[in-house]
C-alpha cells in the first residue's frame, strides 16, 4: 500500500496555479495585499487543479497517540499513563484539540497506533473502524489500530522494526484515505505521546543534518537537567543508529515514534488524495520531513499551521521550505496549532470563490 | 458624549485576571503550551471583569469611510472615486472583508463618515441609522453620517476643525455603542479610504514621535517616486502643525481622517462598554494611539488582529505594548486582517469555557 500511495503522489498543477495568479490580479484589492494568502491560494489551485480550488471542508482532525520507550531515560516528567488518560479526555470533547474543533466545525478522530497502558474504561465499543465514517464536531471516535504498546527505547535498540514502521505508516494512509473518503476536505495533524517530543527531535536531526542540541526543545516545559539529558539521547541516538535520510522508513525505524510513522502515513495519504493537509507543531513537521523523503512532491499538499515553540519545528519548515501560518508561542500538540490557522487556510480560498473583480464591480483601476 | 466615554473607560479587574491564570494553569495541557492565548484570556478576563470572560460573540465590523484632502499631493496612484466605488462593493457584498465576515460569522456596518464622491445608486434608502440593528453576515448596512465630503489638505491648512475631529470622534462611539446594543460581543474596525495610508503615518508619527521615513509606507503599492513624495508630504504636514500628542483631538484634527477620528471614537466606545475591540492594520493602530492618548485604560480593551505590512504599524504596535496574533504580510485594510484573527481571540476565550481541568479529567500531573 504504501508504494502505491507515492506512486500517486504527482506534482502540481502549473495551469491552475496560474489561472489563480491570474484571478487574484483581477480581484477588487490591490495587487498582493492579502500577502501570504495569495500565495497559499495558488499553491492549494495547484494541488486541486483547478481555480478556484475547492473550498477545504468539512475539516477532519485525525489525533496519533502512542507511547515511548525512551520514556525510561526520563526525557519528562509526565508519567506515561497520561497518554492514555489523555485520549480518554479526547473522546469526552476536554481538551484543547476538541475545544477548538468544535468551534472550527471540525471532525476529531484519535488513533491509537501505540498507547502503552490500557486506556481508562471500555473503549472498544467505539472501536470498530470499519463501522463508522468521520464524527461530527460534537463526537470525536476512536480508531484502534495498536501497532505495538509503545516503541523501545531508541538509546537501546531500534524503536521499531522496519515492518512494524511500514505497519503505522500504513494506518496513517488507511486512516487518510478513510476521511476523504468521507467527505473531508482538508486533512489536520494531531498527536498525543508522553515523550514524543525526543523522537520528533531525533527525526528531525536525521532528516535535515542539523545537530541535536538545534533541534532540541523543552518539550512541555522540562527543567535544565532533563533537558540536558534530552539532548544527550537524542545525540546518542542520532549517533548509535546513524540513520540513513534517504532511508525514511528506516530513519522511523530507529528513531521514530509510531505516530510520528502514522503521521508520515496521514501527509502522504492525504497528498496521493490531492488533499491538502494542515500540519501542526514539531511531532507533526518531524513526521512532514519523512513523508517528504518519501515523496518529494507531497510537500505541495502540507500547509504549515503554524510554528511551535519548538526549537525543531523551525528547523524542519525551512528544511521543507514551509512559511508557518500562525506564530504565537503554542507547545501543545493535539491538532491545536493546526485548527487555529483552519480559517485562515478556508479564507485564502473563499477568496477566489468570493471576491468580486474590478470589472464586474465597477471599481476603477489605478 | 466624548467627555462621558472617557469617563467610562476603568482599568481591567485585577481580581477576574489572577481567576483566569489560576484557570489557565488547572486545565488539561501543558503550563503556558498555549502560548499568547494564555495571556490573552487573562486581558479579556480583566475588561470584562469576570472569569471565564464572555465568549466574543457574535462579531460585527464597521467599516469606516472617508476621502483625503492630501490626495491632491499624488500620494497615491488610486482615483478617489474608488472609495465610493469600494463603498457600493462592501454593500453588495464583493469585497474580501464581506467573504471573511461570512466566514466568521461576522456582520459587517458601513459608515460613511466622509466620503468625497457620490456613492454608486441611491443608498439613501438603506440609510436610516435609527431603524435597524447590525446586519446578519449576509447584509451588510450602510449609516450615512458624513461629517463633511473629505478631509482638506493636510499640506495646506488643517484636515479638520476640532469641532469635525469630534463629531467624528462621536460618530465612532455612537456606532460602537449601538452594535453593543444589539448584541455584539466583540467589534472589529473596517476602514476605507483611497489615500488614508498617510494620514495614518502622520498620526504614528505624530504620536509615537518615530521619524516620518519610519513611518511611512507604501500602501497599495506605490512606485519609489511617488513613496519618496509620500514621506516628504507626511514630514511637511508634522513640520508645519507640530500637533501636540497631549491633545489627541487637535493631532486628528491637524493631521488624522475622518474615519481615522471615527475609529478613534470607535474604540473608546468599545472600551467605555467593556467590550472587546480587535483592531485590523495600519489605519486602525493609528486611530488606537488616539484613543489611547485619550484614555490610556483603553489599551486594555484593544487586541491587536495583525501587523500590517505597512511599517507604521509596528511601531504603533509596539507604543501600544500590544503583540498582533497574525502576521501574514497582509495590507488591505477593510476589516480583513482583523477577521482572520477572530477566531484565536473566540479559542483563547473558549478554552476557559470547555477545557477539562486535571481533576476533572482524571489526568495525572508531571
Amino acid at each position: 500500500m504504501l508504494e502505491t500511495t507515492l506512486a500517486a503522489i504527482r506534482p502540481p498543477d502549473a495551469e491552475a496555479m496560474t489561472a489563480a495568479r491570474d484571478l487574484q490580479g483581477r480581484l477588487t484589492k490591490p495587487a498582493g495585499s492579502l500577502g501570504a494568502l495569495e500565495e497559499l491560494s495558488v499553491r492549494l489551485a495547484g494541488l486541486a487543479g483547478a481555480c478556484p480550488p475547492p473550498l477545504p471542508e468539512p475539516a477532519a482532525v485525525a489525533v496519533f497517540a502512542g507511547d515511548h520507550g525512551v520514556h525510561a531515560q526520563r526525557v519528562t516528567p509526565w508519567p506515561q499513563e497520561v497518554t492514555a488518560q489523555m485520549v480518554a479526555n479526547f473522546l469526552a470533547g476536554g481538551a484543547v484539540v476538541n475545544a477548538f474543533a468544535r468551534q472550527a466545525g471540525a471532525s476529531v478522530t484519535v488513533v491509537d497506533v501505540g498507547v502503552a497502558t490500557p486506556l481508562p474504561g471500555d473503549p472498544t465499543a467505539a472501536a470498530d473502524p470499519a463501522a463508522e465514517g468521520p464524527s461530527g464536531p460534537g463526537t470525536p471516535r476512536l480508531i484502534v489500530a495498536k501497532v505495538r504498546a509503545g516503541t523501545r527505547d531508541l538509546t537501546v535498540t531500534a524503536a521499531l522494526t522496519r515492518d512494524e514502521a511500514r505497519a503505522a505508516v500504513e494506518t496513517g494512509i488507511t486512516v487518510a484515505g478513510r476521511l476523504v473518503d468521507a467527505g473531508a476536505g482538508i486533512l489536520l495533524t494531531g498527536d498525543m505521546g508522553i515523550g514524543n517530543t525526543t523522537p520528533a527531535a531525533a527525526l528531525i536531526a536525521a532528516f535535515t543534518g542539523v545537530d541535536a542540541a538545534e533541534v532540541t526543545g523543552r518539550g512541555t516545559g522540562v527543567d535544565d537537567e532533563t533537558y540536558q539529558r534530552k539532548i544527550g539521547v537524542v545525540r546518542a541516538a542520532l549517533r548509535r543508529h546513524a540513520p540513513d535520510p534517504a532511508d525514511p522508513l528506516g530513519v522511523l525505524a530507529a528513531v521514530g515514534g509510531l505516530e510520528h510513522a502514522a503521521l508520515a502515513g496521514f501527509v502522504l495519504g492525504a497528498a496521493a488524495r490531492r488533499v491538502p493537509v494542515l500540519l501542526d507543531g514539531v511531532i507533526a513537521v518531524s513526521a512532514a520531513l519523512a513523508a517528504a523523503a518519501f515523496a518529494p512532491d507531497a510537500v505541495a499538499a502540507m500547509v504549515a499551521g503554524h510554528r511551535s515553540a519548538e526549537p525543531g519545528a523551525g528547523v524542519a519548515l525551512r528544511h521543507l521550505g514551509l512559511d508557518p501560518l500562525i506564530d504565537l508561542g503554542l507547545r501543545l500538540g493535539e491538532g491545536t496549532g493546526a485548527l487555529l490557522a483552519l480559517p485562515v487556510v478556508t479564507g485564502a480560498v473563499r477568496v477566489l470563490h468570493e471576491v468580486a473583480t474590478f470589472d464586474s464591480a465597477g471599481v476603477a483601476e489605478k
